[in-house]
């Protein structure tokens, strides 16, 4: 299996506070994200904070989707990682959609590319 | 709960090739690593994969940190994410010095800053 993979970060902010604490609509979304993206469903635990906030993730053959909640603060914290062919912008996406985010920052990191090579510099 | 966090991408390579592959050995170094940082762990998820490899996270009050190992590489691939007072080096160092790694590539990105303000520029 190929190491190299594609890791989005996603920081959702201005969310329906409501869909931000209830932990049974974030799996379903994150499920469904997964699924949307073409991904295989392998494990899912997610954990209601008190008195708000919920964390999750969603452990896919291709990697995995995360987040961390604070509705009191709007703001979703959302990682999308996948390997092979998927575009984790799909699940990203669909995530920021569901959640209704008002603002969304997103960036992508290369995952798994080798280690870096130093090369020897042969003196003159 | 303040939003900010930080989040620590630790690539390792040249890792212990039984140690990637070895699930329930996995699941312990991240536990404790979680443990030694000061972190409260609250779920724990760790899937083996077939042929090889495994990918799992736990997650702490404070975040997560995850896993997507890659036997047949020695490549390992580290997320740690924590919020509050933790470093999340802690953890990081701890699962490469555990592993074996040969070599880490660690960058550390910040979460939950906030979104971006677009400040209005007067006419002149």
């Amino acid at each position: 299996m190929k190491t190299i993979g594609r890791h989005v970060i996603s920081e959702l902010w201005g969310c329906d506070l409501t869909k931000l604490n209830d932990m049974n609509k974030i799996e379903r979304i994150f499920v469904d994200a997964a699924l949307r993206s073409g991904a295989e469903v392998r494990e899912v635990a997610f954990h209601k904070f008190a008195p708000q906030g919920v964390s999750g993730v969603v452990i896919i053959s291709e990697s995995h989707l995360t987040i961390h909640s604070f509705p009191e603060h709007g703001y979703a914290s959302i990682d999308v990682y996948t390997c092979g062919n998927l575009d984790p912008n799909v699940a990203a996406n669909y995530i920021a959609d569901a959640l209704n985010a008002q603002t969304k920052e997103t960036f992508e990191i290369p995952r798994g590319m080798g280690p870096v090579a130093v090369r020897r510099i042969q003196a003159m």
